[in-house]
């Protein structure tokens, strides 16, 4: 069992493990406003797709609470412009906007002469409920994921996308812990450079897991294929696109790429608050770029000559007709992806 | 041109660039003996395949100096023992091998009425002579190779494979920077983990020999090649068997993969002394393993929790079927390269 908390609503503000100086130091953040939210959303000090979806709702709630709107007018306008804010945090992941257009729902649909305070409180109850989904999400992901990786010796992953990344016990690393309940395979971790989010939150989370792990840089996945060390790849997603194109954190395409190339299946596990419907391929995702800094300098310490210049997405997009499987938690989407995510996004009748 | 020298010969000892503090800071050590030298080349202050042999040849000479053998049969005895010690130092590049014997068979071949002493100039002009070849070898493969680059926009590289990494302008990197006396086009360089040769020399190289740059983690390279802004990638190599399999710094194999998989030109830029004819192929080349130290933490700072285990190989091997062609001191070597690397290495007829 995990010994922290990615993100807990306190009755008043939410509490942030502040993940930007992990493993090194356990900082819990107290977040009171939209403010501090965009700030921890952009600074990574929350990430992965699913905890920023979460976090941004509870921001949201945040933001409109601590205005006071005095009718349900004035909380619809308020609503718009907090979520407005809170969607210029960052591009990429579509949790984001997701939760905030899940929870301006709830608000828009209020008729005017409902009080604010009703208002305030489905607002918060819309957050609560998506932290709650998620939860329940990550544990039907682990289980329709497991039953792949059985048999197997050595599994790769890419970034964190593990009980840090979402509300519940992961995506991509809740299928390889819960897998590795009974399959004791390797797990090798890609550091996942700029930001080192695999050394420092997955060999985390997997040591705490008991999971036998093997750190690598992310050049030396290939050689842990070329060896046969490792017969399966499974990452998160930061969006998916109605084709099956993925969006994760960036080496995720070259490592799938490889995955292909010595013929070893690829799988990405994402729920379906990751999919993006209204885009037809990932050539359509928008792709973050960051600071050279975080490419420069490590710690503190610089690594490369005054006046280097950089390139840094900090996504890449792979393919569709890499991915041999998307695991999500209503099962293992398989090619061709297009009719596979209609259906699967379809709503559920009542 | 370079402002630095790599190595230097000063009549008494080598002057040597310590490598591990670039580009923050540029300290040279005196190397008198072999031990230091042994030392300089394990902990990388001296790298590169060619600056390795070089290295290695005068570590020969000081170490066979400093033990003044009194005869030719003496002398014999001591470079042999000296050169078996040196060759313990790293076990990839090859070059290292390849200087070592060549030293041994000049001595070996005295006469043992020969006074040592002048068997002692001997091995000091042979080292001279590895030298001074290897600097004309990078000139010419940077002729031969600058074509090949003509009229694109960009180019990758990873590693350092400059004139860090030889006695001349370097083999990959000459080939570069030759080019982009004709061509402006933008290089990116590999930042090249978990030692960052390419954010901290080859960034260093290109900014002194005023190439535009930009740094990308080795994760990023793949999008410059997914977005076209890079339509040829030149590296550099350690050791080359028979077939063209080619052994270079870890990152290089998934790079090759990901080059074919775009459709982008690799070329690997090597001197003959690179190749390795006594193996048929690349999974016979012996693979340095380093410590997890280099992974786990960066400019004294613990990136990973404690009790991280790591996978950490120093090199990977490239399949000959991703190379499009090797460029050498006797031309551009192409498909099938079983029999071009066995006419090139073909002694020249007198």
């Amino acid at each position: 069992m995990t010994t922290f908390k990615t993100l807990e609503w306190t009755g008043k503000a939410v509490r942030l493990l502040d993940q930007t100086l992990l493993p090194g130091r356990k900082k819990t953040l107290t977040i009171r406003d939209e403010k501090a939210m965009w700030e921890a959303i952009k600074a990574l000090r929350v990430r992965g797709a699913p905890a920023i979806g979460v976090a941004a709702a509870y921001g949201l709630y945040l933001g409109v609470a601590t205005r006071e709107p005095n009718s349900t007018p004035a909380l619809k306008k308020c609503t718009r412009k907090v979520a407005r804010y809170l969607a210029t945090s960052r591009p990429t992941a579509v949790n984001l906007f997701w939760a905030l257009d899940r929870c301006q729902k709830v608000v828009e649909s209020l008729s005017n002469d409902t009080p604010a305070g009703e208002g305030l409180t489905q607002l918060l109850s819309e957050a609560k409920a998506i932290e709650r989904e998620d939860i329940d999400t990550c544990a039907r992901i682990a289980r329709h994921g497991a039953p792949l990786l059985r048999n197997l010796t050595g599994v790769i992953t890419h970034c964190n996308a593990g009980a840090l990344a979402t509300a519940g016990c992961g995506t991509a690393l809740g299928v390889i812990i819960e897998a590795a309940r009974t399959t004791p395979f390797t797990v090798y971790a890609d550091e996942t450079r700029p930001l080192l989010q695999g050394a420092r939150l997955t060999v985390w989370e997997l040591l705490q897991a008991g999971v036998e792990t093997r750190l690598v840089t992310d050049s030396m996945a290939a050689t842990v294929l070329q060896r046969g060390m490792a017969q399966a790849v499974v990452v998160g997603a930061d969006r998916i696109a109605a084709n099956g194109d993925a969006a994760n954190k960036v080496g995720t395409m070259p490592l799938a790429i490889v995955a292909r190339h010595f013929k070893v299946p690829f799988y990405v596990a994402a729920p379906l608050s990751t999919f993006d419907a209204s885009l037809a391929s990932g050539g359509l995702i928008p792709i973050e770029e960051r600071g050279g800094g975080e490419v420069t300098a490590f710690g503190g310490t610089s690594v490369a000559p005054p006046g280097t210049k950089v390139f840094s997405p900090a996504f890449d997009v792979t393919p569709a007709r890499l991915i041999a499987g998307i695991i999500t938690e209503v099962g293992v989407l398989r090619p061709p992806y297009r009719s596979a995510i209609r259906a699967a996004l379809r709503p559920a009748k009542p």
